[in-house]
């Protein structure tokens, strides 16, 4: 079976045996957008206790504030009425340690052409979501009471520590 | 209590009495990044049926292939071995049937400032999913044999459509 075939037989079942939220809207209920990594470890929603409905889940390598996560937290938050943005680093990332010299290397390798973008590692997972924090806090599209909360995330214990800006 | 102490709070409870996943390693198991919108209403790993551990999740406002999802999709690619990208759009999205200009007003009105970058939104649902496809596969930093599928997901049935590029 393809993986497509398989992914829609997944889907099928998910559809007739668990789907439950055709009532919910496109507003978030908690008003509340999460940014964090790709990580296959961990759901947002599961970390943060979060129902279906509640949040708006932004993720991408590293859980970082680049110009697309800021382009989709602005969305949210003017279109979609979230107030607060949740940034959540982890440990065991993918980027910790790494330098864009060796990553770009590696792509070299596997897909044959050098990445001309940088790769967002990092070497300290609390000063990166320090970092990201100070990011959001620099950017003038958000409304003036919006809350900007940061923890890393421990991919051992399943738990989150707070991480003042 | 605020909202930060809320969260904590769920999150020692998620640690508790849900957290499971502490074997896993940080190479997706079944070697798929999933491509998907920041909507609340689905998780990428419930709409495929996927576990904790199996793929990739990369969330942005629209599902969209951004430069930021580009670079998180090749990290996920050539360092931590997925082999094939699954992009998925949804009805009922608040990018569809937008324009930037619209869009523009809107946060300049809720943070008064104009943005000066786009918010990429879409008339046509299953052809924005072609346009990401095709976006991907001009891309020269997958692998040879990387796999590209895309589905639009129906946020009221909870049913994936196939989308040929």
């Amino acid at each position: 079976m393809s993986l497509t075939d398989d992914l829609l037989r997944a889907n099928a079942r998910y559809a007739t045996e668990q789907f439950t939220g055709s009532d919910l809207q496109v507003r978030p209920l908690r008003h509340i957008a999460i940014l964090t990594c790709m990580d296959s470890r961990y759901t947002a929603q599961g970390v943060l206790g979060l129902a279906l409905g509640d949040a708006h889940v932004i993720r991408n390598a590293g859980g970082r504030v680049t110009e697309d996560a800021i382009r989709s937290l602005v969305l949210s938050a003017a279109l979609l009425g979230t107030r607060a943005c949740v940034v959540i680093h982890h440990s065991d990332c993918g980027l910790f340690g790494q330098s864009d010299e060796e990553l770009r290397q590696r792509v070299a390798e596997v897909a044959g052409a050098r990445a001309t973008f940088g790769f967002l590692p990092f070497a300290d997972l609390e000063q990166s979501v320090r970092d990201d924090l100070h990011a959001l806090q620099a950017s003038p599209y958000f409304p003036p009471d919006y809350e900007i909360i940061g923890f890393t995330y421990d991919v051992r214990t399943g738990r989150l520590k707070h991480i003042e800006p």
